[in-house]
């Protein structure tokens, strides 16, 4: 916590990880108000989007016009998510400089989730980040399921390291480990960055919470106290597996922000910028939306107004 | 976070500051019975009533029937709340051998809270906690709003230090550093808790959070790296100062188990138990409670019906 280095990049997962399972089809038009929205807070690196079967993910059909479309900015950094090589020609095609893939770490969320071995899931990522590498291009590499599985239980710290070890040598530009069922408790994220740190440089590490048990905040605490100083997180905690209604799955980027900025980190994201971006996304997605601390934001604008009305 | 202590007391403050501003008066059997219920599940600290005006807080009206009918526990120690010497006489007529008493650092806070200066709170402070003492019996001194007051902004450590100082040289057992209104940041917290062990043991200090910003497990944390290893918290987060429905205030006890357990600290709670408590809760208060990982413990418990369902 009490490193040098003050300064905290957020990268903006909403307009893909938080749409992509919403039942309601957003516009591309209404992605790119959002991108828009997030832009003009100050967000300064944001997942826009996935080059994946239109059938199977028709809220990301729209890829190529999304990229097309974005607000042009030289300090902002676009990043698509793709599944394989076709993916990947489709993105360069589209003109995407960034690309993200995801390796599972287990057997079987890998044949779960997407119907190949480890061994084969592992020799596409190695694969496409080598592509992307050789044509100077960036790409974010994650790690899913990397401190528990669904199906497998808890995952081995060694394993998650080897497939670290293995996305960098195949040329990837950032390892992001990803809590994807929001299981991980801050020990066992303090353990795995202090671990991962020995070996690789914490600056092209990054980490993916998600908040389940309401452990988001707490996680990202225990990776600043390593010395992380790269987090995902989605507007309005969009997305992710809520288990009940009202629960989150992303960890909320209002909240993160807010949170980061308490403890004296810069972002350089504005949050009252946020919360417009979060009303937008309610717009989107038609239901509320919001992370954990959106009562307090709301109470705190309320005596605002109401300051503003008795002194006017 | 690496520290060799790995077992956490959790006070429960739920039947006192839990259910003191409900509108719903909870009867004394009521109350007793979410107290058995706690104990049940292995809590061993439990803040079970004060001894304060009946007119100004009627819900603790019942504090000596409420004495006269817990549990008989060798291992369970009940503190009772007073604010003054008159609360004093009627707690130790009432048989209570830990009080608890509550000093607001700053001058605002007092004067709009208990109608004395700064200094005439100190001073009834200092004097109750020196008769506890004389007594044989233990104190637990509150510092309030320790980190961010409501009327004058940002605390000093300092001055929380300071007043810290005073209550264990009047003889307090322990001293509890209080975000009364949830403003504190992992950041403030770890760097309160690194001053004041440098002056006081450790385990004499506990910390209070509120769940208001949503980081009262951060907070936890941070506090835990710290190396302090007694927390306090409120059943199904009952009790705080909400500033909108739905918002929790304090850090609810399922929630702060959860993670330390999570973590691997003990704490010789029960979480089923827990779970049965927050039920209690919600049928006493009628309406609903719960922690923040409350939607994930019910999807837990569901799962696991639908399990024994299948298999039967």
């Amino acid at each position: 916590m009490m490193s040098e280095n003050k300064f905290v990049t957020v990268n903006e997962v909403g307009p893909r990880d938080g749409l992509q399972n919403q039942p309601v089809l957003v516009s591309t038009e209404g992605k790119l108000k959002l991108i828009r929205a997030l832009v003009d807070a100050g967000v300064k690196s944001i997942e826009a989007s996935a080059f994946v079967s239109p059938k199977a993910v028709p809220q990301m059909a729209d890829a190529q016009d999304i990229f097309a479309g974005l607000p042009v900015d030289e300090d902002v950094a676009y990043t698509a998510l793709i599944p394989n090589e076709k993916g990947y020609e489709r993105a360069v095609a589209a003109g995407v400089k960034s690309l993200a893939v995801v390796l599972s770490a287990t057997e079987a969320m890998n044949q779960n989730n997407i119907r190949m071995s480890l061994s084969e899931a592992r020799s596409v990522c190695r694969s496409v980040v080598r592509r992307v590498a050789d044509e100077g291009l960036e790409s974010r590499a994650y790690i899913a399921v990397a401190f528990e599985c669904p199906y497998e239980g808890l995952v081995a710290p060694e394993k998650v390291e080897e497939l670290t070890e293995e996305m960098f040598a195949s040329g990837a530009s950032e390892v992001i480990i990803a809590d994807t069922i929001g299981a991980a408790s801050p020990t066992a994220v303090f353990e795995m960055f202090e671990r991962l740190k020995q070996s690789f440089p914490i600056e092209k590490l990054s980490a993916h919470f998600h908040d389940t048990r309401a452990m988001a905040l707490a996680n990202t605490c225990a990776a600043l106290h390593a010395g992380l100083r790269k987090f995902d997180s989605s507007i309005g905690g969009l997305g992710g597996c809520p288990f009940a209604p009202g629960a989150s799955g992303n960890l909320a980027t209002e909240d993160l922000v807010l949170m980061l900025h308490q403890c004296g980190y810069q972002t350089g994201i504005d949050v009252t910028g946020l919360r417009r971006a979060v009303s937008l996304a309610e717009e989107l997605v038609e239901h509320s939306v919001g992370g954990r601390m959106l009562p307090w934001l709301i109470s705190q604008d309320a005596r605002a107004a109401k300051k503003e009305a008795t002194s006017a």
